[in-house]
């Protein structure tokens, strides 16, 4: 029952030796989600150690090359390897015809369903749920229709508070669900335990908010209100403020303004202009106006219990 | 005036941490190629300093994911970096379709002139020419129509026997390259010195062959007969000679058997399937029947003076 993401690419525009375009491997409540597919993005996921067969959803931002051009080469690997149990793919509207026109050239013949979602809401809209988790889009504003994704773990049950159960021989296993459910539980002598007597608060149900790319937009701060962990793409710093405001990308100060604003609990920036050489500099302006901001680096994981 | 083959990937099927699919990098005559163009060939030309700018032409074997799927992106890249030369790729037909679609749907908006030669021919055929290199198609039988290439550097001109030219203080630099032209040279007495007097034999026009993928087909040693350099697959050993036929794949045997037969000056073998954790055994099986064998490896520089 724990967050964790891991970066597997975290650069803007084009691959180069050590830098890789935006990927990220999301484990939350024992789902596993990709998110954007830059190219190379299965040989990180090979590099890092992320089991291939456990995705099952994959979730594309936008179509700019930075983002989707792995995806291909990554659903043709999964006919290579044999895979079988459906994938699903969701994505700007567009992407399953040019998917699939590849995959028809290169005759790879997978036999596993490809289920996409295409998507062209304006509005931040339920596109996954299932009984552990549900996905949001976030609305970006970018130079092409944009979507950020919530992840959130569904409420979770209320914990047992064992002390107090051991004070009732006659509770056992048999009622625990029940009482996590928060039912009151009825003795036979017809008392009646209040649920409130026999468990503690749920634990916590975590959220990650993907934001990638889009121009500084406060709007979106309702919808990733109090996420645990906020990725915010950060592609230039202030004093390229006008070039973001013009490529439609944020600063690093604007991405921690979002983050403040929306009281999250971490804030990691990425998808840095190949012009910096110091990507330091990113975080230091960022903790200027967000103490708990970090950087992605390819490899790294981030993990909220 | 010489020809340098960098291996920028060779391995089958899907890349992983340290296996690349098939890419190489070809100078020969002052002329610089990009040879398949598999996912994630443009890091591997940052990473081994290939110069981006240099190429102006790309050649496709065939629409396999691991011999294009990096094509789209360096493309991109290409419009990124502000490319304004034309740049040709050639390849099977559809390639301009998936392609450009691709580029199309990622708003990659490209400035340069993108010319597509799209081949059909199952016979050789001479796909370009200039006034150093020409390049023909080698006919290949995969499990999809795909084409090898072989790259032949023009009949170089005479050298000059400067010891002999060195007799007559008559002949000049404005007479040299007549000389090496071939022409015979007129003294102001009317008497004629033979070119033979005058000239060495030129320089070699060096060849490579490029051979993947494909079965093993002898009748290709016509076209590369003696090429300088020949990289032909092996994605299997020996012992799996009835899998490679079934896949319609070569093993490091036939290759060098091709390589014997073709009187090459030296083979280059790849394209291993990711079965063997060791490849130092390709190489050992190639040299049983032709001892100029090398493997393919990541950065590798293969070079013919």
């Amino acid at each position: 029952m724990s967050l964790s993401l891991t970066i597997l690419g975290c650069h803007s525009a084009t691959p180069r030796a050590n830098a890789f375009p935006t990927s990220q491997y999301l484990e939350i409540n024992n789902r596993h989600f990709l998110i954007d597919c830059g190219e190379g993005t299965q040989r990180q996921m090979r590099k890092y150690k992320v089991g291939f067969t456990k995705i099952n959803h994959i979730f594309i931002s936008h179509l700019h090359g930075d983002h989707f051009y792995g995806l291909v080469g990554l659903l043709s690997t999964y006919g290579i390897l044999g895979r079988e149990k459906e994938l699903h793919i969701y994505g700007p509207k567009g992407i399953k015809k040019v998917t699939l026109l590849q995959l028809k050239i290169s005759e790879s013949h997978a036999k596993y369903p490809m289920i996409f979602h295409e998507l062209t809401s304006k509005e931040s809209e339920l596109i996954f749920e299932d009984d552990k988790v549900s996905v949001r889009t976030i609305p970006l504003k970018h130079r092409v229709y944009t979507n950020g994704y919530l992840f959130t773990e569904k409420e979770k049950p209320l914990k047992l508070h064992i002390d107090n159960i051991n004070n009732y021989d006659e509770i056992d296993r048999a009622d625990f669900n029940n009482i996590k459910a928060g039912k009151d539980v009825v003795l036979s002598t017809g008392e009646i335990i209040p649920n409130a007597e026999l468990t503690l608060p749920p634990k916590k149900a975590l959220s990650f908010a993907f934001c990638s790319d889009t121009v500084y937009k406060p709007n979106i701060i309702p919808i990733i209100k109090n996420a645990d962990l906020l990725y915010h793409e950060a592609t230039f710093l202030a004093d390229k403020q006008e070039l973001a405001k013009k490529t439609k990308h944020s600063t690093s100060k604007e991405a921690a303004q979002i983050a403040k604003d929306a009281n999250v609990g971490q804030l990691v920036v990425g998808h840095y202009s190949g012009r910096y050489k110091n990507i330091d500099l990113f975080k230091e302006e960022a903790q200027e106006i967000f103490e708990n901001s970090e950087l992605a680096i390819p490899g790294k994981v981030f993990t909220i219990q």
